[in-house]
């Protein structure tokens, strides 16, 4: 039932519980953000896949007021609004991949994928499945026969994939977080682009079943959310071992974290490794990219932070990791979940620039011997890329190189989709943890017209921290530190680029 | 110098620290040690690739005995004689893998591989390098161009490979143990058809650095001693985590076997599982092998054993993960590690059998897609099996379904080879911990003439005990349980075979 307490129209965690603890119904949150989403088609009509309508949201929040009397044991994740990217599983609904309905990757499921589950199962409400790159396939947004969204900062610039609806659902505050998947970087993209953190965890952390693969044994589950303790209180109720899942990974304790730094203590100092300035991926970066990653450092040492610039030797095998994901033969398993004669018969279906990519693979005729070459290098720079993070708790990068306008893409799509992944493909390929967040803003270049329609006059910057598999917890607390500080700057206006 | 204490010739660990520490002299040991070795000459030439002379092993005896002058502190494999495998590393020692001398693959290294220097660390004494079969690919013994081995039971019949003179030389008694590698059986096979045990851990356990790939990523160094704690000592100087080591397993506690069985106390009962009898791998074996196979389930029972015959579901994994190995991509995996050009500019100095196998994977044109493939249905494959290791502490199996004469392998050499396989392929592609363990003899079949030059009059069957990965202490406890009930049926000639 609907209450007199009024909703203040945070979609944090926290103030929602608190406001839920007080009275708040849901049916008054999921009314108002139904509201909200439709106001927010008149900008973008592109976010959803499929939305429930206002009948099935109020449905759901009766449902969990009935179900979770008591206010003072309410579960994890109670009445918090979230979306799903669709290419993950949710029982009776179709799941598209970003495909316009032919089998088998568009399909109409009958159990949901496990992470679903568990969010249902701490009470979390769902709102909807969000567009998404085709088979996933993708870092710009670009490539979906459902539409471009387009960042929430400026409607002419890429939203990021392939979680690109779920990084605008988030960041347009029409939800309080999403999952998505990450197989090069389609989390963390995202989530700098429209300016929310974006998680992804230690592959096999979170169940990856029910999900369509992209790269089987690279892809990953993530969190979406406005901040990190969001991505982390939605990741300890979805995290843990899914012994149905062959790429799960099984408890273990021996490289967990076990003298966690604690984000308020400011005495407990980390170091974190930058690379060194002359690597190629700085070089694809743009002036302004570069001058607000250098404010970034600064301000990560205010955070307690020791900087270590890595060395040439040291950054190596990040970026020889990197160029297999796209340069080598994991492009490969992307066909490998796909029947022989799928691509031949189905091509025409596809969004262009996906059909481009996938007969792009096929000519390559990349050979098992150039795939086993290729695991062997994985093999070999993920053990060297374990030393580094002997010596420094966490790497830091920017996330993208810089942020492409829609026009950008559309006009060069695979290219430019290529030269984002430049600080984010590392880190599927050595299986580390990495947590994207935001790390200010600047001026959003004059795009056509005087006016940015929809603009905030601004386009986000973000970092990525990366650190070894199995260290997510580690990860997030330095994560939460650097937050802490950046909040500061943001309210005094410290190192805001020129 | 040489002692007036003389040596009963047993190698065994416990009886040659125990002569040690009562006086007897390495030197003596090492100087009828090698009159045994140059009498098993007559019997078979074909075992060494490199033999150290009188001289030089007189030498090391000394050292080693200046080194260490306390009796009452000596290291663990003091003065222990151990052979190893050609395909590993000795600074300043050609490594030919079987190859007879040409670059790469034979060539003379700076450094040793950890695993030799491990030993040597511990006191062990260096007796030879071993012939193998060529790039460690086969499982007959026949493939070498220094000649084919025999097994110690009859010169008809086949040593078995790739580490066949390394099984020859633990089973006559020329060394206490030896150093291998499998990656299809290439320890436990030739461990079988010598009468000895061959121990192949759980991949990355010891350090496989130094060692020419043979299918890098499956590769596993193990170790082929008289019994099952020889073995096991072996085991407990050489496993360890290397860093450098792409492959090796990290530290870890998460599947340590916490509370081991004490294969003294008959009142601690584990359960052994055993493949349903309608599975195609037994209809592989002879009938000999099948009877005693069931002779030995039984004697597992008295050993404490609970009986478990797994269900066709159960066993699916095995046996489909062991037919990746050679009929999938994975034998690609054997020319990665090969330059591009190598196979066509030096297949004329190849044996005649590994170029026809070389030449079969190249005409095979496997596809990097169809390699992610296998990967996928490996890592699937993995976790049933692991899910099979819930129910039993191991399975059991014979350890090769027959073993031919040298004369039916080169009748037919690759096909021989690639039915040696139905039992053992599996626990590298699932990423087991196997042992071969001696399980009884049966009589020789006759061969051409009247008497059987060299042999025994009966020939050795085996089993192999299998467990998940990590579970090495538990597997080798109930190996060493299953081997004191033998003893007693050898003794009391139970069981013998018609």
């Amino acid at each position: 039932m609907a209450s007199s307490v009024e909703w203040n129209g945070d979609v944090r965690i926290p103030s929602l519980q608190a406001a839920y603890r007080s009275g708040l119904s849901l049916v008054t949150v999921v009314t108002k953000l139904h509201e909200r989403i439709s106001h927010y088609k008149t900008t973008d009509r592109a976010v959803w896949i499929r939305l429930q309508t206002l009948g099935s949201l109020i449905g759901e929040a009766e449902a969990l007021e009935a179900k979770y009397s008591d206010l003072d044991h309410l579960p994890p994740l109670y009445g918090i609004p979230f979306s799903i990217k669709d290419s993950i599983d949710i029982a009776g609904l179709p799941t598209t991949t970003g495909l316009s309905g032919f089998p088998p990757l568009s399909r109409t499921p009958t159990s949901s994928a496990p992470v679903y589950d568990s969010l249902i199962a701490a009470g979390a409400l769902f709102v909807g499945k969000t567009n998404m790159d085709q088979l996933a396939t993708g870092m710009t947004g670009c490539r979906s026969p459902y539409g471009i969204p387009h960042s929430v900062f400026s409607a002419y610039h890429i939203a990021g994939g392939s979680s690109s609806g779920s990084a605008v659902s988030v960041g347009a505050r029409l939800v309080s977080f999403s999952i998505g998947s990450d197989t090069a970087g389609s989390i963390r993209l995202p989530a700098a682009f429209n300016g929310v953190v974006g998680f992804k965890p230690t592959r096999g952390m979170i169940s990856a079943r029910g999900i369509t693969p992209a790269c089987l044994s690279l892809d990953c589950v993530g969190v979406l959310a406005g901040d990190v303790d969001d991505a982390r209180r939605v990741w300890e109720v979805v995290r843990g071992y899914d012994e149905l899942d062959p790429y799960a990974k099984p408890p273990s304790t021996y490289r967990d974290y076990s003298t966690p730094l604690s984000s308020d203590d400011a005495t407990v100092s980390f170091t974190f490794g930058i690379p060194p300035p002359d690597v190629s991926a700085f070089s694809a970066c743009s002036p302004i990219y570069l001058k607000l990653f250098s404010a970034t450092v600064q301000a990560l040492q205010r955070a307690g932070g020791s900087c270590r610039q890595v060395t040439a030797a040291e950054w190596h095998p990040f970026e020889a990791a990197g160029a297999l994901l796209y340069d080598g033969t994991f492009v490969s398993e992307r066909l490998a979940s796909l029947p022989d004669d799928w691509l031949a018969a189905n091509s025409h279906h596809l969004h262009p620039t996906i059909r481009a990519v996938f007969e792009a693979v096929v000519a390559r005729q990349s050979t098992a011997v150039q795939a086993y070459r290729d695991l062997q290098a994985k093999a070999a720079y993920t053990r060297q890329a374990e030393h580094v993070f002997q010596t420094v708790d966490v790497v830091v990068v920017p996330t993208a190189p810089t942020q492409w306008t829609i026009a950008e893409v559309l006009d060069d799509p695979v290219r430019k989709n290529s030269a984002l992944g430049v600080f984010s493909h590392c880190a599927n390929v050595l299986d580390l943890c990495a947590v994207a967040v935001p790390a200010g803003t600047y001026p959003v270049p004059r795009q056509g017209g005087d006016d940015d329609e929809g603009g905030r006059g601004v386009l986000p910057f973000g970092i990525t921290l990366m650190s070894g598999g199995r260290m997510d917890e580690k990860l997030l607390d330095i994560a939460r530190r650097y937050e802490n500080v950046r909040k500061t700057i943001d309210e005094t206006g410290a190192n805001s680029p020129p």
